[in-house]
């Protein structure tokens, strides 16, 4: 199959410019890349605009590619107009799978078959998606993290007839963009983030069912307790350092064989998402957003996740000197 | 009862000097703390030196009280000489619960009934632990997150038999010390912070068990795109900012009722804690440890906290700032 060169695609069509969509269009904007974006939304154009006018700045301070414009965006309402000569078609239409299932139908008639179609579909299977596609085998899962022009990773799976080519060209692309790429060998309903994340959520929200715990307690126990950890490592590394010198094994051997099971985790069915559980939420969670718009709180999330990567890369650098260094001298 | 004034404190006796009690050290020595440390471990006083010599310089960072001296630590193996004369007690054993009903038990003899006993664990309900006790209205839950210095969050949660009073002067005793303090109402295993950890530990576990995942991707996962997230706001604040300007209501009724349950988790039982798992996991782990030692490791997670920690107040003064200006000049 004769296609593009994943690391000479000029030309994006991005399907749907929502959050996540329009996300992914300031990041290929800024990476250089021409892209068309269509959303028959009625305010698609106008929310859009104000995305960019949010992102830009901060591409900017995290550095844009010499060729990037913003002149480099085209809109229309029309799938067909948005797909004519595109390298590369980046889907994020709404999280539903017989819309999914039906775009996909459309897109697999206009697109040419060496064209690569990539989801940013939260956790369907692209085995579910493609299911009513003649040429399958191009399409894949590439599920990036909001905001996506700021947070480096994307998660790239496929389906049951996805071609292990496609994948492979997947990950050229999303590299040569600047992706942290994540690529999974089997496929799971929410990949790897959304359950990691959807297993912390529900037990939230069993606590706050239950009144356990507030929305601003949950929150606090992120921004002030294991946010501060998982900012810079993860969690088997933040365990690797719990146990004096012994290290991952030992505690893992004493927390991980015994702790993680009840009476330790809820294993009561999900509450329901009742109205009342809903006023709930809404009601505690003004505690958490104190009075800021949610521009100002964008405002405030980008300055803080652009200063930590460099932070982190400074940190990991002077430690490695330091501590290099002093094996050197001992 | 009239117990010493919480922000009166001035000697405290830390039983147990591992990980958690030695970072407790660290910090009430700091903070201008006279403590007398207590550990019945061979290598007890040296690892703890080593944890007080790697602490120091960060807590100078942070910035020490100005009567803040390592010489007002005194070390025993004895708990009777190290609770006379304390204003409060810190017992932070291994996570035991006979080891722990025992020492209170101890304790309970020794230490006068209007002085407070604060548990480190991570996760046994007060009202296990004091069970034995003749003044268990005393004894209470102090959860801090590794590495107590470093992290502000400490959990309060009292047993059946605590007195309300006492889970009030714990407050203001750790609000003294400088903490953020997350007090809970309702005691369950686990309190907030773990139950919350181990939820997303238990996935990430099930996941790596059938291959869907390795450790490093986890660790992905979390350090270049949830832990980015999280750093700067929490789940239910991220949320707030994911469904362009519908804000969290809207997120929640999109993604919180449908995909937070089966197939997006993982509901069959929790893998056992075989050889087989304990060895992939320490294997897998290599690529995230990449060769740092745990002192350069933990040296890395320092510079990062207490910068992330700076600059997350930054970002919400000056997007607090500007989007003051911008509604006055509106």
């Amino acid at each position: 199959m004769n296609r593009p060169d994943p690391k000479n695609v000029k030309q994006i069509a991005c399907i749907g410019a929502g959050t996540i969509g329009g996300g992914m269009i300031a990041e290929f904007l800024a990476r250089g890349y021409s892209v068309t974006a269509q959303d028959p939304g009625k305010d698609a154009l106008a929310s859009l605009e104000r995305l960019l006018d949010q992102a830009w700045p901060i591409l900017e301070q995290i550095g844009l590619t010499a060729s990037a414009s913003r002149e480099r965006l085209r809109f229309t309402t029309d799938i067909e107009e948005a797909v004519a000569g595109a390298d590369f078609v980046q889907e994020s239409v709404p999280e539903d799978l017989e819309l999914k299932v039906r775009i996909y139908e459309r897109l697999d008639e206009l697109v040419p078959p060496e064209i690569v179609i990539g989801s940013s579909t939260s956790g369907f299977p692209m085995t579910e998606i493609q299911r009513r596609c003649k040429y399958p085998e191009r399409t894949v899962v590439a599920h990036p993290v909001n905001p996506p022009y700021l947070i480096p990773l994307i998660e790239i799976v496929g389906g049951e007839k996805t071609d292990p080519a496609v994948l492979d060209w997947a990950v050229s692309f999303y590299e040569a963009v600047g992706k942290r790429v994540l690529r999974m060998e089997k496929e799971i309903y929410g990949f790897m983030i959304n359950r990691l994340q959807i297993a912390l959520f529900r037990e939230a929200l069993q606590m706050i069912a239950a009144e356990q715990a507030t929305v601003a307690q949950i929150d606090d126990c992120l921004t002030h307790g294991l946010g501060l950890r998982w900012a810079s490592m993860g969690p088997f590394a933040t365990f690797h350092l719990a146990a004096g010198d012994r290290g991952l094994g030992s505690f893992m051997d004493l927390h991980g064989s015994v702790e993680w099971r009840a009476p330790y985790v809820t294993e009561t069915p999900l509450p329901d998402w009742t109205p009342e559980l809903r006023a709930r939420i809404l009601q505690q969670a003004e505690e958490v957003i104190d009075g800021r718009t949610i521009p100002q709180m964008i405002e405030e999330r980008n300055d803080t996740v652009i200063g930590l990567l460099k932070l982190r890369e400074a940190s990991r650098a002077n430690a490695a000197k330091k501590h290099l260094g002093a094996a050197h001298a001992a």
